[in-house]
């Protein structure tokens, strides 16, 4: 299981301690749109200019504009964007392109897609899927988000793609989720807002089976 | 009919010059999602430091964290925050919660968006309800976006809201947007990128009928 360290709602300085205390336990690291939002693509190569040898997710999020918002992610020090599940297929599509002209990756957001929709995405079978319980939808859900709350893991639909579950993942959850087809893990406040960060990351990366994705 | 101004891949320095020249022409100014993820919240700061008695519209393109990503952008000073209409429930209620909080307004972009998805919208009466064309669905029709593309514009389905329009309005389509019910003309790169930007303006404020959205 590849652990992703997602940096959201913080400032660049707690952004950077925190993922220097966690380095070695965590694979790739997110730069939250949070951060994107607030700082730009600064957030993006601050992070890469940090950690050169990690890999590095923008979570752009991207709706539309997908050739510019892209190459403006990569040109940064991304080595992976997301776009959302919920975009228009052409922009999809050339988010996939963009980034292999790169030999970048993108993941596919599902966040508040359609069954029908997760169906037709099946397409991209370069992307890695990800199954995302939106931070808005914990706080609706009372912050109990356990692995019922994800309904395409462990399914036929996504089983032969790359899953990647993010939204609520604690150290209780996190070792039934390693059972899972799930190879990524996106966990955030659960290392980020704990009072031991390192602690918390070991902890995580004390139940994670090295998953097999390749870039 | 209100004219928004997209500010969309330019430099600050540019965005601000080119708003400098159309200023008296314009009703509100947006700054676009690529400005945001390229410049973060400094862009929306910039804006409006420039154009304080202005609207400012930030294109956020919420997906998620609505209070977060509504705080900084109000913060910043907008006056105006987008929304996808594709995002959860849960995330729209939360911005127009913020919104209302700050005497603000908010904008759902209906950008793919289902038929039942705009009619499960329509609760949201203090909305602003924008039809999309999104720049990557507009390169795909090769960039001959003509009214007749904009399905909803004119129906029933959307007639009792404030609609706003956007992508690919250009000086030949926009006399008719003008005799439609839509209330807000979002253009781009018909004023940005026209050799004379101050004459494109002109020629659709010659055009617009003042309409009575109030803030």
């Amino acid at each position: 299981m590849i652990i992703q360290l997602a940096l959201d709602r913080l400032s660049m300085e707690e952004a950077i301690s925190i993922t220097k205390l966690v380095e070695s336990e965590i694979d790739w690291i997110e730069v939250g749109t949070s951060l994107i939002k607030e700082f730009g693509m600064n957030s993006v190569r601050e992070i890469k200019k940090a950690f050169p040898k990690k890999t590095v997710v923008a979570d752009t999020k991207t709706m539309d504009n997908a050739a510019y918002e892209l190459e403006i992610s990569f040109g940064a020090g991304a080595d992976i964007v997301t776009v959302m599940g919920t975009a228009p297929k052409v922009t999809i599509e050339t988010c996939l392109k963009i980034a292999k002209s790169h030999q970048k990756k993108i993941i596919i957001d599902l966040l508040n897609t359609s069954r029908d929709q997760v169906q037709a995405l099946q397409v991209f079978e370069d992307a890695i899927f990800c199954e995302h319980i939106s931070k808005d939808e914990q706080e609706m859900l009372g912050n109990s988000t356990s692995l019922a709350n994800y309904h395409l893991l462990g399914k036929d639909l996504l089983s032969p793609r790359t899953i990647a579950v993010a939204g609520g993942i604690n150290i209780e959850t996190f070792p039934q989720l390693c059972l899972t087809n799930a190879s990524v893990a996106i966990i955030g406040s659960s290392i980020t807002k704990a009072k031991d960060p390192k602690h918390a990351a070991k902890s995580f990366k004390s139940f994670a089976i090295q998953g097999g994705v390749t870039l």
